[in-house]
């Protein structure tokens, strides 16, 4: 973990929602003008154009802009007037995203939401990349509370899933399936990720135990698995909207990798 | 390399295209009754898959069926009555498929003919892989005789191919592009594979020196990365055809991966 580093508590009771968003406020202090951005997705995300749409037509960013993650990012960034730059030529210098889950390392899981590989493309591509969350998310180990995804090519899938089950032989608790959509009453689909791609939703017992950038390379040498959603060394912030109505921001130096 | 046999060779003087069948007709000695095979791309694997459909219309290959690993694949074999499987549930005894090179390891680069990921999830999950060459694509490295190809997704791929270039950052003689068709007279479009990629082209002045399996984790590790062609430690076997007319077959006696 990083240093820390709480703020006072704001006077009276704060709901989840309006925790996400002063730690989303606290996120956009970070951004300077003239700064190209990574903009992320989410409801943690959300908060975060928002006030950058704000600071914009006040005159306050004067050249910022943003690379989407997303469509829905796309969309909203457009609403609430953040000028959009493509990915490529752009040089981001920060990206601002929430995540599912951030480890005392500052690793995250991502994706939960289906866009894991353009969010990591852009965040990995930044200086410098500020994670948003509420204390929830805060756990002892990747894995811990939910999916961790991983997007394959819909060619082979099913046997994909079968070699990424392999990575995991043995493990008590571990499962793995294909995510799905409802599809009518009866038959569900495979979800389709912005690229075209399936999600494989891998589930564990007590979180992934043992060398996570081994367990990376292990998935990515599967032929058919494109990326996953275990974002290692790449946040450097992290701002933690605690349930005490506190903030604190926890730092780290460099990017690992 | 493995042990090596080489037959006596034919009377009469042969062509590359009768020297490359004289190959695959080899490589179809190890298909035994009730095999399911993996089915190769290409002018080398299209003898094979005649010779097969020979075979089995003569009664001579009962329970054969195949696993193509391209829609090509897939067209020729159902002509030659060659019966056809998905990959998910088959259990893949051996794969026969050509090969742009091999090196002395018999590890090879494939996929200039741009199915890379289909032959590399096919032909990873057989037991055996038969590889039929002629002479010429025996190089001392991998890269000596043309591209090596990346699979990467479409979005962010001038980003991903910058990061590409950087895995051999200062290697001299080094260059890497999108793998482009023409479409019409004055504008090229990306190439667009079975799975909806763009592959990217590198090009070495003397091959790929250093450690490979290494060199295959920093490309899978780009986000934007799908797969590549160089096909490590899959090849069990290598069907030689000669220049003199000659036929060597270089032998491994276990997948290393």
């Amino acid at each position: 973990m990083g240093s820390a580093a709480a703020s006072p508590p704001p006077s009276g009771k704060m709901s989840q929602d309006e925790l996400k968003r002063v730690a989303a406020h606290r996120a956009v202090e970070f951004v300077e003008p003239g700064m190209t951005l990574g903009l992320g997705t989410g409801s943690t995300a959300a908060h975060a154009l928002d006030r950058l749409g704000d600071l914009l037509r006040a005159g306050a960013l004067p050249g910022v802009a943003g690379v989407p993650t997303s469509l829905k990012t796309e969309l909203h960034a457009a609403r609430v007037g953040i000028p959009l730059l493509q990915l490529d030529g752009a040089r981001i210098r920060l990206s601002i995203d929430g995540a599912d889950e951030v480890d005392p390392d500052l690793n995250l899981v991502k994706g939960r939401g289906g866009s894991l590989l353009r969010e990591k493309m852009i965040e990995g591509a930044g200086e410098r990349f500020v994670v948003i969350v509420d204390e929830s998310k805060l756990v002892p180990r990747l894995g811990c509370t939910g999916a961790v995804p991983v997007e394959v090519v819909p060619f082979g899938a099913p046997h994909t899933l079968g070699l990424i089950r392999k990575v995991f032989d043995g493990l008590p608790g571990f499962h793995a399936r294909l995510r799905t959509v409802a599809d009518g009453d009866l038959v569900s689909a495979p979800f389709v990720t912005d690229n075209g791609n399936y999600i494989v939703e891998m589930f564990f017992e007590d979180g992934i135990r043992g060398d996570l950038q081994d367990i990376s390379d292990r998935l990515l040498r599967i032929t058919g698995v494109v990326e996953h959603g275990m974002f290692l060394g790449m946040a450097t912030t992290v701002i933690v909207a605690n349930n005490d109505g506190t903030v604190s921001v926890l730092h780290r130096k460099s990017k690992l990798i």
